[in-house]
């Protein structure tokens, strides 16, 4: 008797977070030397602006990406060895968020996502124009249908009412929405709010025992899209 | 006509957070030096579990800080350098937060305190057990009315219903109690929940922008104790 080969259905709609996920943090090192600090402060900086912003959230506030952002690496550089002020070296390095270049995996998975007939939109803790000038840069933002900011969610993620306003934007239920990350936090969030989940692991470690787990894994996007869309492993 | 001098109400609890504010987190450094690994993990190290702790918090989830804190340092020791597996040497690290010394400034503040006719109780993200074990190591524990944890609230700190269960438990109303704690992000969702505040700010730099301000600012527990009580500054 033959068996059964259960295909998964694509989602309707994938959501992804933008920074880290479709941008290349490390593109900020050459404004971090310009400034005259190291790259060693990049991932202490984003961890701890996560760390703020979700706390934020945590307590039923809103915050705006930058303004915590700025301050804190401001907080961070040492003023002994910078050029300017601190705040300003912070801002002219947080400002350059929105001229990162693109993984080099996110073109093939995004083209692969449209011709499997999946609707494609971001959702970022950050502002929507942030994720519009990446992908105006790349060359991509044709692939996406809209670039959503939490700002308008009145939540960040991985609040519950980030992903719901999302559906909503996208006239869809939860259910037929994938969210698409790499940053584990956010796909227990989706998780808790009743999406599909897809994890791009690129060059992490084991995904962590203490969030709720991906339905899907790829290395790199084009990986991923396969799982999620034509049952490939 | 003389100036009439408002001298503030002193709370009518303290309510003091642990980790960092009563305890010194660099009494891990001998253990992280026993497992093989060096002291500039530590910060990254625990604004990493309470950046996915509060994550879990907005998702609306409840996760044990030793739950997240074990794994994400075993996935930060660097496997090569340690004498044995990396979740063992986290197991190792982490237990020891529970004999720790307290900072200097911690017994005078207390006493101050309880002289002033202040109830004191501690609530912790950690376990309510590790509050306890330090003031009993330190001989403060009879200073001490209740060692309260989130995890009988069903949230972490700052949500809002860690603050209002440990004002059930105080049986006091939150505008009676006052949260005490060198973390921003602590001050900021006590005040959300209509707490007083002071912010001991030891070692630190300018307070957050992005944060709500603390009534109270002291460099050290006494001086802080001074300004809620009776009006110094």
């Amino acid at each position: 008797m033959a068996m059964t080969r259960v295909t998964p259905t694509p989602p309707t709609v994938a959501v992804f977070d933008v920074n880290e996920t479709l941008s290349d943090l490390s593109g900020l090192v050459p404004r971090l030397e310009e400034v005259g600090a190291g790259p060693e402060i990049l991932p202490a900086w984003f961890a701890a602006t996560l760390r703020d912003g979700f706390a934020i959230t945590a307590a039923g506030g809103l915050a705006d990406f930058a303004s915590i952002g700025v301050p804190m690496l401001a907080s961070m550089l040492n003023e002994g060895s910078l050029r300017g002020s601190a705040l300003e070296s912070a801002e002219h390095v947080v400002g350059a968020m929105a001229d990162l270049d693109l993984h080099p995996d996110v073109a093939p998975g995004l083209r692969a996502l449209v011709e499997a007939g999946v609707r494609v939109v971001t959702l970022s803790n950050g502002a929507a124009r942030v994720a519009e000038s990446l992908l105006e840069r790349a060359g991509l933002r044709d692939l996406v249908e809209q670039c959503l900011s939490v700002a308008d969610a009145g939540r960040w993620k991985p609040a519950r009412e980030a992903y719901t306003y999302a559906a909503r934007r996208c006239a869809a239920d939860c259910g037929e929405l994938a969210l698409i990350a790499v940053h584990p936090w956010d796909i227990d969030g989706a998780r808790r709010a009743g999406l599909r989940t897809g994890w791009v692991s690129r060059a992490a470690g084991a995904y962590p025992p203490f969030f709720l787990a991906p339905e899907a894994t790829g290395r790199d996007l084009p990986e991923l899209v396969a799982t999620l869309t034509r049952g490939g492993q």
